[in-house]
């Protein structure tokens, strides 16, 4: 590979001839080979940074205090980097400083030189036209922009992906709690057989799941539209213009339309990232919430002989590499794998978040990294479990029926015309007996079978169905 | 020890002649033998219970299927429960059914054999005026009583603990936060010296950070305030008459003065727990918030000599065994463990809240015993953290000024003046021949005496002070 | 309550007049107002400090530093702590000084006191027989003691409790295994129907699982046995007398009869607690394993009607407070709720773990409470879960056999015969059309009947039984 | 695009023209559109899966089950696969079927097209003349496969990536501890002043910590050595021939020079992964060592003014965009936040582990994808931070000298002079007047100016130094 020497505070450093970054970059490729193939910081990070780079020349600019060529250069660059067309100049990873200092520079540098060639000039030039720290970085810190980044990248990504994902899913599952309202088949609890209900109410147990989860995901919008920037170094805005993280703000708020406002304290800004850690909760809530409804489909689709099969789920490959024609719930198993995951991410974001100190949390990429990986997993998990699963529910009614014919549990219904100690012993004795409810209840006397007709039926013990 | 004869639906028990509990408790004490010594059921449960009792028992006399005399007394029991008269009368364990059954079923053995005594019966009688299941449990399910006393517990836990914990200690920082707002600093980031801030936006940092964990905990509390009670087996309402949930609900929220209401999806209540999830989410947010104030304090009041020694912490106690007059933060230490114990929790419930099947989740048990430990530790510890530390907090005025004076970030002043290169090739000279910055940047002839004295002053340093 | 007046190195203290603690542990009293109700400094800890001061006061008399009368009226204080003569003596909680300073004081003040009582002193006397520091803590800290007591309870658990336990239950599954090796059942993957494998195989599994754990315990063990005593303040075994380390530690080996070491490194055995992360991790192995099998048994005796239904466990207690005659898989709830305990413990502990700093770490009681939680959970679950379920494991042969002669997994057997996609057609077809495998492979063409008859033998399908 | 038609069990798939795969992987590819481009299967697994296909193959062949061409060529193609050259032909996600059935097949396909176009075929010919399930996959299961090439893979990182990364640092550090055996410096606990050791000792702490981290992770590759193969489908090794078991498991270990053995029970091996669990579990506990490790070089390493300062790390990029001139401890920040990541993936392995049903665990994707990270990280992470960290460790003698000489802890030499209290009295009195130890201790008259000087010796207080 051909080089060319570039040079920061410490020295030169060699860097690729073509490369858009420089030293500090360079830098941080050499000090940290650390999983390097696997674990980039991830690209909605670069982007959050953009639209903050842009931002910040746009508010520098209204103040006064960078030239108006500079601020559109760097704002041309950030939209290039925005259309995805110098992807391959952030090759850093996410086991770098904890501030992220490093992709902040890297940032700061692929912008100062690229602008630098737009503007006309030459990546070996040896002083370029826009700075990667006094013009790209103007009014900044790595302290500042870091969270911000992370807290544009963690929106939009709930709001884009996550949020998309659970509602689509949710909304299928409303649809499906409909159809099947009065579909009435066994309950059960424990596992064990327990009173009837209809499949439309079980799956509305679930919808009500999700809309909960969604409304704990809004929740924490508020805290993660307040950004850091204009806190620079420590939290004091040291180096900011007036009215700069305000403006800044609204900037940022213009550009993502999203609606980021400047955080109230920008102490707890950079020093904490418990928004990270407040969202991440809610998404973990989510994931808790599926492995609970993905469950539930698997089981009550297993068999086809053996198992439950009260519902069929679509057929999507062939799910054994030797066991011919079996057919297995790989969306359930994705989704649950999926919750697993999240719930991991969980505790890495919290250990991360509470080791802050002073006035800086050193655990912002692996905070991040976590968070997005969460919300996205979410966001892909339930829209593939939507398209390849949900949306094929269908009950096999005859195991339905079977079931809810057969079970004990209808003897609960006499409890209020005989008591439970009764009903207790009907039920008891037809188990031991193999007979049916009906059989033993007249056996013993304690009803007519007209009684037991009349009282006992199953589409009456599953309430009102709204 | 004496026994008298009990009977349920599997036959004969024998139960301690003069316990208020019965056949199903005593069945639970002998099947359940794990750590029998150190993990009751929580008290707050029992007492959520006799909440739950009573307000049935009006409930049910008010939709005209329990008669007024058992009404009565039944609520008479449940006061002397609220009282802390009867709590030796429940002796279960945590380690039980994982739907709580045989808790519910030991309140209702005890409210109904006391409610027989106070009726003017014996214990021994073999027919009880007042019937466990029959009664006591009337429109009811364990399914359905054991949520609702998980929310009302948690609830109230919430209110009467952790909240008035937190905000006491959130007072006192925001005091100290205003006491010593112009005390200027050094600030400190990665754990090296940083731009200068006063050591009341250090704190309001803190302050921030808790009004956040406290907004998190009242978003919470909206699925907390939903009641399962009403659901009874599997969410259906089955044996319940018209109008129950809501009217329970109602009749729950005027005995505790708590904003509950009938939960809009039972099977959801019944079969997910995520409200705890999610409001133990915030738990954990304040968790991890706290570890981070804790960290800094014992970090800023380290010392005395060979430590940063910036503030001094009350000496509450000797603190070693062998080194004479050593005294150490441990009141952040306790902080510092609460901290860890509700990471862990989280992880506890998480799992638990994720494994319901079906129409339940039976990790109820686990769920609320975590819970309450949680939000206890957060409200005991935020008190004992403030009466015995927060409040005696005061600045070591001499170590302040030394730290500030000395430190070489204060070139960063001069950024917007000789620009970021300059600045550095000062701060790295000073650091390396020893010198002050001002010695250096004169030398280095980029500024003079007067400007830099004009220009780099610490109380400039620190914004805008509100 | 009547007081006396106690004196530390702080000055006077009120002291209940007849507690034999004095002024450090009030102390404690007062500062740590948290959970005291509940969080008491676990028992094993309190008998561990007697077994060590007792060596101590042996080692120190051997040494030369003790007076034998002093060092007999410890060992004889220490005997009475053993013997739960003294449990009310120790009040304190688990969240206090992170070292455990508190606690070691608390058990010198109480040997101390106790001695000159025994002595024939009064408690009020000013000056006692036995000092707390300079005797009963002579050549120990806090911080080499209160982990010498973690390690003393960690291991005494583990091998009274937890291995027995778990042992025990391996011992029935063992037993049950060899019972069924016969019994051929259909096997199930992602909950769907697979080849058959017997009963007693997949029981097998469950006895592996358990072996893996115990071995996992066992490996933990070497590192736990390593004491930190000798190090006293800071490692370096300052204020000890000459081959201290060594012979204490011989002196605990001889008094609990277990294989107790000096740590090779008195450095890590204060600052870092490896050896219960480590000890701990084989717990939440445990834990894991123990998850997957409660859920297998529950699942296997689900039913009665619409379940699985292919083993029955004991019935042990009603299960529903509302539908009679309803019996549930409590002890598998019981054993699934430990496991997520466990697994949350599991993060409290790494979390403490990683927070030591320089010469200590400060999370040592919050650790050692999670791990005696964990252990002793683990251990009465294991036996309670044995005694009340696991023996009492059996066969439902009619649904075993109706199961597998259904399956349509059979198919499998023809792989070798026809190839993969043939028989893959056969079960696909079978299962749309409702038909056996047997009829479909005929229909189809590619076996004879007698072919079928001879090659699919689902007892030849289930491999060696060994 | 250009496609052509593949065939599976279930019909027809259009494939790339080019690709090597097959209709089952392009099934895969569609169904689970689950952060495709972040989150592919880990490589390792896929190099192990040739490991695998290839033993099979040898070991089918041996036993007279497959032709040698057919044999050879699939070896061929494995060791393509091992020397990277099909790189692209492995697309799948981790978020797929949780028994990786699709990675299975995905690697059967490519091994049988790719065996059939160096047979002369084309990819476009309806038959091949290897096949994926009857040839590529004989005498296995997805079931079996998948957990094989998870202990593969698992095992190899340890071995090549993970032991050695530990262990450079291990042998740094020792050195270190050699070097600074004799630099005593004051000793920390609580964050607070204690009595002195050398930094050699301090840092034999942390040798200590690495060397039990490795024997735990040793202690864990037993387990990690029994490969599933042979169990095929549910354990019970239906459609192997004889001896498959032990000699599969027999070419594994030639192939990959490392010590693989069959895994006595099956059962456990595809229904359980607590190798994976036990294995992590040590990773865990390293984690926890290295954030102990790290965080205190950071801490010691603090400044350069303000800080501790006794220990001078390497500068190895400037640390702040903003504040010239800056360093910053990166190498400990990203090594402190790859032990979070880690104690993260161990939550999301023990819920995964925990979740085997039946005779299948169908976590296998996420437990695997979790532990090569952390088996990576761990790794990769030791020798970065050992290169550009710990090498560089030297000691600041300056502070050093002036933290041990000003230290009150120093007192504690005097305990067995003249008692625990009148040291305590000298260190208080000192520390309330400024005053130095041996002034406060010839004023109180407790000890004679020589007699301090003889007794208070710092270097006599580190006890022995080995």
């Amino acid at each position: 590979m051909e080089f060319r020497i570039e040079k920061d505070t410490m020295g030169e450093v060699k860097v690729p001839v073509n490369a858009y970054y420089g030293a500090q970059t360079q830098r941080s490729i050499e000090n940290f080979k650390i999983a390097q193939d696997i674990n980039k910081m991830p690209k909605e990070i670069i982007k959050a940074f953009a639209y903050l780079k842009k931002a910040a020349a746009i508010t520098n600019l209204e103040a006064g205090v960078l030239p108006k060529e500079k601020s559109d250069l760097i704002g041309q660059v950030c939209d290039e980097i925005l259309e995805g067309k110098l992807d391959d100049q952030f090759p850093l990873v996410v086991w770098q400083t904890g501030s992220g200092t490093q992709s902040n520079m890297n940032v700061n540098e692929v912008v100062a030189y690229r602008a630098h060639v737009i503007h006309g000039g030459q990546l070996t030039d040896k002083e370029k036209f826009v700075h990667p720290n006094d013009d790209v970085n103007k009014s900044q810190s790595s302290n500042d922009t870091f969270p911000t980044a992370m807290h544009i990248a963690a929106y939009k990504m709930l709001q884009e992906v996550t949020i998309p994902g659970i509602t689509k899913l949710r909304d299928t599952l409303a649809k499906k709690a409909a159809d099947y309202k009065n579909v009435v088949k066994i309950g059960r609890t424990h596992f064990m057989d327990a009173t009837p209900l209809t499949l439309g109410q079980e799956i509305s147990g679930y919808v009500a799941q999700l809309n909960h989860g969604l409304k704990a995901i809004n929740n924490s919008l508020a805290h993660l539209s307040e950004l850091a920037l204009g806190g620079t170094a420590v939290g004091t805005g040291i180096n900011t213009p007036k009215g700069y993280s305000e403006n800044v703000a609204k900037n940022i708020a213009l550009l993502t339309g999203l609606p980021f406002i400047t955080a109230e304290n920008k102490f707890e800004a950079l020093a904490a990232h418990d928004a990270i850690v407040e969202a991440h909760g809610a998404l973990k809530m989510v994931a808790v919430s599926l492995m609970k409804i993905a469950n539930d489909i698997r089981m009550l689709s297993s068999g086809p002989r053996a198992g439950i099969g009260e519902i069929h789920i679509p057929d999507n490959e062939p799910g054994s590499s030797i066991m011919p024609g079996k057919v297995n719930p790989t969306q359930c198993e994705a989704l649950t794998m999926i919750a697993a995951q999240v719930m991991g991410n969980d505790v890495a974001i919290s250990i991360g978040g509470s080791n802050g100190h002073f006035e800086l949390n050193v655990f912002k990429p692996v905070m991040i990294f976590n968070f997005l990986h969460s919300a996205r997993l979410i966001g892909d998990g339930c829209v593939s479990f939507n398209d390849k699963c949900a949306e094929g529910i269908e009950p096999i009614e005859a195991n339905i029926k079977k079931h809810v014919e057969n079970s004990l549990m209808l003897v609960t219904a006499l409890n209020t015309k005989i008591g439970y100690y009764k009903a207790a012993e009907i039920a008891q004795k037809a188990h031991k007996e193999g007979t049916t409810l009906k059989e033993m209840a007249v056996k013993l006397g304690y009803v007519t079978p007209a009684e037991f007709d009349e009282w006992v039926v199953p589409a009456h013990m599953v309430g009102d169905i709204k």
